[in-house]
């Protein structure tokens, strides 16, 4: 089951080259994150409130074709895995009517207590959210 | 005595015109804004900890000159004016080595306690820290 | 008639006070701006492509509520004065469910020629665009 | 020989959860990687006048200790290899003061004709630029 968001591309996220500034992507991976909790039910700023963070420990990205202002850029969110207290998001986003991805994004999150900052066992009702978006083998 | 502080412009500062896409001045003036706490001896991030917070009440621009990545903005930093709980600060931005400013704003901020979010006065600390940069009338 | 459209606020949107960093809505009022042509059939970026740019020259906001991320910002996009070469378009911009504005901005733009860098006269179809929305009174 | 260059963290930078938001840290290594070439007497926005361009192909961070406002980012920038048309910078990020990096990135960068916007080999005062910066063994 894919999960997916669109990112409007804005005028001020080009860069003097004329393309996507590339650290952009990487706010739009978070917009495409946010979504995927707002969009199934669970707001992302009520997850916050209930004291469960989810700190980015690793981010990357491939960037495959140039991506413009204008452009709507279509997100698949998937989860390659879930561990214990840590899961990895991916990104595949592409624009609007193309047929191949311009860039592929993955994201480990640690799940956190917002009070002690540290690590905690991902908590049963998101494992139960994240579940079924995870990769099959 | 005019406190000045220089904001160096990068690629991702621009826009798909190529000039720096407008929004990014104000976070130029707030750059400006810290500089003048950190440089004189009052580190900004100290102030937000003993609970003085300095939220814009009003903001705005005037746009002279095209600014490019690669230049370095040089701001001049006064106080047109000192209220009770607001003072109003003045960033007139020229780029080094112009002879004309490129960028002059002007931010209002209200001074409030951080735990009730309310105004309060100007505690005599910051109000010492900013009466030398009282523009004459 | 009144344009509107809607802008969602991002966790990223935040500063280190948990509202939005106040040089952010200027860029929600350029995304507003942005959906103002799109939506009403003509493409921003198509605008440009046509050599037809329009530079701030002049920026400002009263904030008026704190917002925050989750908060659905929906902007009313009017012009106050269509001028020869210039406009000024103003963004009245209210938290969804909420009575009265959380921030109101106002942005003078110049027509330029891409190409010359240079103002020209608003383009026949562009003040069409735009006349429907001038504030009566 | 190690190029070192440094990134004053500013109010704007955090988020909601009052540490950098993870995608800034990418803006932090492109400022990095900017000095890297303005410090060393090839200004940057020289290159791109030049229609030397290097898009981002791919980009990583593992985020390792949090960094907030006021921090100051010392960056380390090596290249762990340098290939014909392509080149890969390291970016280990330091709070000053601190004994362990707070970050590391990776960005893979291809050099490109900025007329055709296709690949090209590394011009020779570009190698030469970027050879004394290689990783030992």
């Amino acid at each position: 089951m894919a999960f997916t968001t669109t990112v409007r591309v804005r005028f001020g996220d080009e860069d003097h080259a004329r393309i996507v500034y590339y650290p952009r992507f990487f706010h739009f991976f978070h917009c495409a994150f946010e979504d995927f909790f707002d969009q199934q039910g669970m707001p992302y700023r009520e997850c916050l409130e209930a004291g469960v963070g989810w700190p980015a420990v690793h981010a990357e990205a491939d960037y495959q074709r140039p991506v413009r202002f204008g452009d709507d850029l279509v997100f698949v969110v998937t989860l390659p895995r879930i561990g214990k207290s840590s899961a990895t998001f991916r990104y595949v986003g592409t624009i609007a009517g193309d047929d191949a991805p311009a860039v592929v994004g993955t994201v480990i999150v640690a799940c956190i207590d917002m009070k002690t900052m540290r690590a905690q066992e991902i908590p049963a009702r998101y494992r139960a959210l994240f579940e079924p978006h995870v990769l099959p083998g």
